[in-house]
């Protein structure tokens, strides 16, 4: 289950960073929109995107989430993605993040390849 | 030598996350104050802190900083911490950054170790 103060954080208009492991183990880390549910992180990428080839051969990956208003206030989430959704649910997905964020749908010009919801089980929660 | 964008993020009062790796390659990520000269990225911390313990063992560390203003402007640093500086120099940048961030020298009560400046050396920067 998600904590309540990484839900609270990762459902409002926050930015966080998904850190996922290059081939040789080292991390890369990008600055993101996120989400979350009760029960996992979702994070929405492109099938395109070296972070998903990242996570189809090491599924564990860590996201952080911090308060836009106090940076202070964060979360870090180091967890493991198992499961993922493409098709329409994850355009209708990534249009709502858009919404969250930016006040408008996600634009098709902007996609290159197919989007993606990643589904991150949590393994470790903590709050600062 | 430190990109200019990076340089320019990282010197201003911007947050970053760090991240390290665990024992078993697994990513942990915090939420940091940042800091860069020339030539490497600077991240104060604390010698009995994970993060501290992670670079001893694995140097692989990879910051992100993004603009406080605008998270969508935001860099990311891939490199590997190559040399430490304590004593009195490590004592003096964390007063340093507590000034850029909250205008005030670093209370010596919130020191529980020692603290460590970590010199990463840049192996791939990218900038958005």
């Amino acid at each position: 289950m998600i904590d309540e103060k990484v839900k609270k954080l990762a459902t409002a208009a926050n930015f966080g960073t998904i850190t996922t492991l290059m081939r040789d183990g080292s991390p890369s880390t990008h600055v993101m929109w996120v989400d979350a549910d009760d029960e996992y992180v979702l994070i929405n990428t492109e099938i395109g995107r070296m972070k998903y080839r990242n996570v189809k051969r090491d599924p564990r990956v860590v996201v952080t989430v911090w308060d836009a208003a106090d940076p202070y206030s964060y979360a870090e989430v180091r967890g493991e993605v198992v499961d993922e959704v493409r098709g329409p649910q994850a355009r209708a997905h990534i249009d709502a993040l858009s919404q969250k964020y930016n006040g408008t749908d996600f634009s098709d010009d902007s996609i290159q390849t197919e989007r993606v919801i990643l589904k991150i089980r949590p393994l470790r929660q903590r709050s600062y």
